[in-house]
């Protein structure tokens, strides 16, 4: 028996989200039904980040076993001839069987695309979120600063999350603007339900001028989800990294 | 009686190209009928360049004829609001009635989206050409720039087109990479039917080493199509801008 870790990219638009439901089609059900047909054995994959129906991925990252002799690096090419276009593995390596890529302590990276101009651009349509309020990118890089470092982020979590702490810490947060399209690109050792999509429709408040950039720390000391801006859509969303400290992959 | 132009962007993945047709739905299709349905006239519209199935545009350009007394920058807001996610005018003015955005001479630019990496980005699959085959962009603009000037183009000419003359004179052709995707820019007075995406066939087979850079003049030379590579697939293609000289909006 091996444990195969698999990085996985996928176009989110056209599923309700990562994790098996009744409801829809979702990236792990395919991944599980293609895994399963090219070993032979029932697989259940065991997924790092649930991204949200329409919510992309460069890297998530999921772990299964199998008895199949297959080199582990070799079922990304096996794989990848199977899926369908909308997902592609990019990596897939043998890590020990003690390895569980939410259990293990790792770090995540997202991006939050803004496409801001007068009319929208059809070909972004699905991977950015289109307003044209001009934004005041520095007011947003202002008002960023205060949610750096380890806070209560209770003010960015979606309804319905169950956790224990609502506290984390966000290592970067960057915000950059490139012609028409700002990215808000966002690092932590963890997010709480919606949170990235809070903290981006936040940020597009202040941007849009509803409130100063300092107001910031008033909705991080609130506590309260009323207090922060709506959650932006799931479109302009993509998990990029999930990186895991070279330790997690020791053999025990 | 009015003249209007517009600055037509579209993802081209779900038409059968820009003009109308009896195979399939086409861009020039969508866009007549709901300018008919919004004028209450038969609007058939003019196109500047005739795209092909699954290339996109950003700046294509039309114009209509119309009595409606609607001032001819209001027409972008009006078409937004009915066409579909995958059509959007960017901009709409009146313009003299002698002009025709083909008679007039212009300067269109072209870029063709190509991702050199391992494996595929699913969320890049409608909107760039994949190879894994490794490219050396050097190799490329050196070939790139035995292009630059006028020349006959025959070698890049696509069967079946109907012109008078196959010289045309490329003004820019600039290749970039950023991370793992390479762009060919290219900027002229006018291009043969599938030039752009036999230049970027030509262009990856001399990036992937299957001949030196100067045996591109060589396939200039030669004036026949089977000298020059395949054509590049369609969805890598994006119809960038068409420039006119502001004298083509002076009033006879």
């Amino acid at each position: 028996m091996k444990r195969v870790k698999l990085t996985v990219a996928y176009d989110g638009t056209n599923y309700c989200g990562w994790q098996v439901q009744p409801n829809g089609i979702t990236v792990q059900e395919v991944l599980n039904r293609h895994l399963s047909e090219l070993t032979g054995e029932t697989i259940e994959t065991i997924g790092a980040s649930r991204t949200d129906a329409g919510v992309h991925a460069l890297g998530n990252v999921a772990v299964f076993d199998t008895r199949v002799r297959m080199p582990g690096e070799k079922f990304s090419f096996a794989l990848n001839q199977r899926l369908p276009e909308d997902i592609r593995i990019q990596e897939s390596r043998e890590v020990p069987e003690t390895f569980h890529p939410r259990y293990v302590e790792s770090e995540k990276t997202y991006e939050y695309q803004i496409l801001n101009r007068r009319f929208p651009i059809p070909t972004e349509r699905f991977y950015s979120h289109f307003t044209y309020v001009p934004l005041d990118i520095e007011k947003m890089q202002e008002a960023g600063g205060y949610l750096l470092g380890e806070h209560d982020f209770k003010s960015f979590c979606g309804a319905g999350a169950q956790v224990k702490t609502t506290v984390r810490c966000i290592h970067a947060l960057d915000i950059t603007k490139e012609a028409d399209k700002i990215t808000i690109r966002i690092r932590g050792n963890g997010f709480l339900y919606n949170m990235v999509r809070i903290i981006a429709g936040t940020l597009m408040e202040i941007g849009g001028g509803a409130y100063p950039p300092a107001h910031m720390r008033a909705i991080l000391e609130a506590k309260d989800r009323k207090a922060a801006g709506p959650t932006a859509p799931a479109r302009g969303l993509t998990l990029v990294q999930i990186k895991y400290p070279d330790s997690a992959f020791n053999a025990p």
